[in-house]
């Protein structure tokens, strides 16, 4: 890593390298998949909400993981593309049925009508259905020891599924009806499993494929833990204070929605302080790293000040 | 494969083995899954529809093949078993998916309430995509070289979305509400992608995990092709002429929806006599496979002159 490190250029240069290889994917996908209307309306409901832009946090952090542990250079990037657009698309689909109305009934994402909106619900369930599935796909088509894959797929198959995000989901739906509020502990605990398992997991398998050592595997998840938890914290500050015109999304939702977050819970300055916490705690846990995890660390200064 | 091979005491040993290994895997995840009523409410939506009895068609032909392929004897299964349970996986969620109200909107599933009715439609979309990601942790973990997984767990994953039953399920959708009937080589077309594909992957997976080379794997294919149509035709006369109680559920549900059938389109002579031209298709196919193909062609039998 370079000393006079821009990490917007960095963010930049790998959104493009990810948005490129989801579109060609899709576009590869799509030309050996059964012919009909009804298969052409699916591709386009998946196309519709994986190509609608967003951070692509989560391949980023696999493909940031993965450069500073197996030194790999911008160059060799080309093989891994795959795993890194299974883990966008994993991403996705959990956003589409999310959005359903039997789930959260949210009509809106990025400013755009959600994916049942655009199309209709079956289209949605499907369509995410099909992003779930095309994950492994692409997950199992990077240009890594079979070994690795293995070892990285069925990580990260239990961070999305029943050992955190899916069951994150249904925490979360859970507490929605409780009829205790929710506490803190009750709050970190639905975020660890429902975004932070991915976000971890994203960052754990780009050392898998690296070929990392058990002593980085832990740092990597450790740092992956507290940087979800201070990204979070971060989300729900800016719903607060946040520039709707940067944010592209109206701030105040959570507090209309009457939703428990880190600043319901803290208050603005106790969230501040929390965010500050662990971030510190992110940073720590990049020390047994050593240089490896320099990138990670710049990064974490750059997602948790950021202003969208 | 013995003389005097008893298809049905096969039939039941497999399905024995299946239903104990999917019994413990579950029992396992949930061992391991983050505490909380949302995720036991969840794990009891999945436990529900999965541990709900069934042929077990997919994973005992995925069996089938590799001991038939790779000569493994029955007290060497143990290690494939995760694989098994994984293919049963994404069998159920695709079951618990198309009955929901936006797709079939099916109250009743192999005589009991369906899992959205059972439980609530948040609930068996999350039990979907729960059994839908775990399938792949259990793929993966199953005994066999890295390579072999990689490479069934990416054919698998293809089969089962993009490239066969989600792109099935969305031409079946379409079919629907097309202002054209379905034809046969229509009809064909969705069986062969909604049904017809993943009983040909799990086939071929068996082949795969088994080492087949590109031969063995080619006529396992046009197998699971075959036998998958076979199938279908026995399921639509079942549906004519089956004895509700041996079926364990009513018969003439499809003339009742007005559904386009095998025996819609080619009358119940016709049906028959299609069902037999598949069948023979499928022993003809087991030819390059000389005595491996014995056991293959033994349960197409026992499977398309069933009375369930």
């Amino acid at each position: 890593m370079r000393q006079n490190f821009d990490a917007a250029a960095y963010v930049q240069a790998r959104q493009k390298l990810i948005n490129n290889a989801l579109a060609a994917e899709m576009e590869r996908a799509g030309r050996t998949a059964p012919p009909g209307a009804g298969v052409e309306r699916l591709l386009a409901a998946m196309e519709y909400s994986l190509l609608a832009g967003g951070k692509r946090l989560r391949p980023l952090l696999f493909l940031a993981a993965l450069e500073s542990i197996g030194q790999v250079e911008e160059n060799e990037l080309a093989a891994y593309l795959p795993f890194a657009c299974g883990i966008e698309m994993l991403h996705t689909y959990s956003l589409i049925h999310d959005d359903l109305p039997a789930m959260d009934n949210d009509a809106l994402r990025r400013g755009r009508p959600s994916c049942h909106k655009a199309f209709d619900e079956a289209t949605a369930i499907l369509a995410g259905d099909g992003l779930l599935t095309h994950c492994f796909c692409c997950l199992l088509a990077a240009g890594a020891p079979a070994e690795r894959l293995v070892q990285a797929g069925r990580y990260f198959a239990w961070q999305a599924g029943i050992g955190g995000m899916v069951s994150g989901q249904a925490l979360d739906i859970d507490a929605e009806t409780a009829a205790e509020p929710l506490n803190l502990a009750g709050l970190r605990k639905i975020h660890a499993s429902k975004t932070g398992a991915l976000l971890e997991s994203a960052i754990v398998c780009g050392g898998i494929l690296a070929g990392a050592d058990e002593a980085q595997k832990q740092a990597l998840k450790e740092f992956g833990r507290q940087f979800g938890l201070a990204f979070q914290i971060t989300d729900d500050i800016l719903d607060v204070v946040g520039d709707e015109a940067k944010l592209g999304k109206p701030v105040g939702s959570d507090a209309a929605n009457n939703k428990t977050t880190y600043v319901s819970l803290l208050g603005l300055a106790g969230a501040g302080q929390a965010a500050q916490a662990a971030m510190t705690a992110a940073r720590d846990a990049l020390e047994p790293l050593g240089e490896s995890g320099r990138l990670l660390g710049a990064l974490t200064d750059y997602y948790c000040r950021r202003d969208n």
